[in-house]
């Protein structure tokens, strides 16, 4: 089958591999339907993820039919519609049994695209199927439940649900890109008295605003004096880090306010400045995470029921055999105007940014 | 009077300065009869604290008595004798009535000794008197008291709460000082599998096993290795930071487990490095704070029930009016040994650290 694989820094091709077989009596294999390029696979290609080995196939979400399971599945049989979250868990450790599948010990967590084949290909070995696969109602189209895969849930989980957003908050998302989107999105399922949306980019900003953002700021310009300005000089109660920059990260720590949180959901390859000696009298809190998917049953009911506007963060479709056309557009956002890009799927030309619901 | 003023970094003395009268209706007037001194003090005469104005009275920890009343106060009257608290509280702010009275936006939160005169004198003005000082119970001697006015809360509340201690867990403690000592001896509330603290000098870590810590280590033999071999090679639930330096705080976020708690106590003159390469995906939280002070009519009942071991770390003690040489011999605990020196009491010589009780 053909792949798309990783060769160290910059390197990377699609290319004949050979096809995934059963190893464990927990695994499913997967024919991919559709599949989509985040962020972190751009972190890899850069070398911010030093432990992806070279020859690894890349990619952590899809949507595919299973096609042959191990003897120890019991959760879905070949013929399934299914989606393959980011985030596999083997259930049995202590990680798993308190819900933390991200941080699972024992063999799963973030895996596929990482530290075993992933999903850029033909056909995707899934282990621990049971808990890593999630059968799909038939309401829900691949193009809009592969964005479950990883992006809904993470920007939820460890953007919103870490910064515990509450009812009358204001919010600042740094990073108007997939995930940023996603944050503002669900950001409001909490009832914030307002979401702002801090990016670069006048394309993002104007998508953050059919997003639900209530104001926007252009992220050179100091955002610093929008935040004062619309909290009464307090600042922020939560500010999302969708970026994984130094720069946006030292941002989020500046606009929040005494007693706000601090939810970074970018990957960083760099460190940052902490500042202390501003930061210790001020009763802020700083989570990091990578998502666990506890709320992606919760997320697929709500897509399947138009309340998730995940069609809108599709800007492009490819075959698959197009995936390093699908890199280019993706790792080119800034030209290509590019926010989610999904492969495999009826292909069609940029799609013009329409939130299907709120 | 005489009081101890910060006359700029590196510049103070004990000295002539005008007697404190009320100013507003809810002051009160408080004769200085135990006193103590603050690592803050020390890195307000560094230069850490830029905003404490040269002339300023310092200190924010005092037992006394009420020798007169503004006409709103309600809560004590002259003959009373108070904890003067580090944290003063109006009350009514936003903050205030959330509990978060370290972040008073009325006027309040730390600012004895920091934006208005403090305690190190022989009367102190403290404002907001009914939220701000405490009655004392009769079988609490002043030189245990006044350990409850910020060092006990700050390292229950900032340390052991914020960092959400819990049973079972393994707690580091960088910083074996006096805040450490309190922070080693109110975790155990919380049945913690294990405390380890760390430090450099030998003497802080012998304390620290007289108040509870089950294991020690050295800070510059690598701790990082005793905390892998304790914790199975997950690293520590709960990290408290109570140094205030950046490698002590890197160190932190070194030696913490996935999903695990760091919780910053000490208070920064300079940056610390995030290495968010590492951390973005491990589930840490980092918190903050000052304290709010929200636990000290709690502590006050532990102390006087002998449930906490305040007398255990009190080093030294001296005349109100031997202010430099206290200061010289808290400053240099490296060579006296020194945890917490007090002030104004019946003097003694070095006690040996024995917690009272834990």
């Amino acid at each position: 089958m053909k792949g798309y694989v990783f060769h160290g820094p910059g390197q990377s091709a699609w290319e004949e591999v050979p096809d995934p077989e059963i190893r464990e009596p927990g695994d499913v294999i997967v024919r991919v339907d559709a599949v989509t390029i985040c962020g972190t696979d751009l972190h890899i290609l850069k070398g911010d993820v030093p432990e992806v080995r070279p020859g690894t196939v890349l990619g952590h979400e899809a949507v595919g039919e299973v096609v042959e399971t191990g003897a120890d599945v019991r959760t879905v049989r070949p013929g399934d519609r299914v989606l393959v979250s980011c985030v596999t868990a083997c259930g049995r450790c202590r990680f798993c049994r308190e819900g933390v599948y991200g941080q699972c010990r024992g063999g799963g967590g973030w895996i596929l695209g990482h530290l075993v084949d992933g999903t850029q290909a033909e056909y995707v070995r899934v282990p621990f199927a049971d808990l890593s696969v999630y059968p799909l109602p038939g309401a829900l189209a691949d193009e809009d439940a592969v964005l479950l895969a990883d992006i809904f849930p993470t920007a939820y989980e460890v953007g919103v649900l870490n910064g515990r957003v509450r009812p009358g908050d204001t919010v600042v998302v740094v990073g108007a890109g997939p995930v940023g989107l996603a944050a503002i999105a669900t950001a409001q399922l909490f009832g914030p008295e307002r979401v702002v949306a801090v990016d670069l980019a006048a394309s993002r900003l104007q998508a953050a605003k059919e997003f639900g953002a209530d104001a926007v700021a252009d992220a050179s310009e100091g955002p610093e004096q929008l935040v004062e300005d619309l909290t009464g000089e307090l600042g922020a109660d939560v500010v999302i880090e969708a970026v994984g920059l130094p720069e946006t990260f030292e941002l989020c720590t500046r606009v929040v306010r005494p007693g706000g949180h601090v939810a970074n959901v970018g990957v960083h390859g760099a460190p940052a400045t902490l500042h202390l000696e501003d930061l210790w009298i001020k009763d802020v809190t700083i989570t990091t995470g990578l998502v666990d998917t506890h709320s992606t049953p919760t997320l697929l009911r709500m897509a399947a029921a138009g309340r998730l506007p995940t069609r809108g963060l599709v800007s492009h479709t490819f075959p698959l055999d197009q995936m390093q056309e699908a890199y280019d557009v993706f790792a080119g956002a800034a030209e290509t105007g590019a926010l989610k890009v999904v492969l495999g799927v009826p292909q069609h030309e940029v799609v013009p940014v329409h939130p299907t619901a709120v």
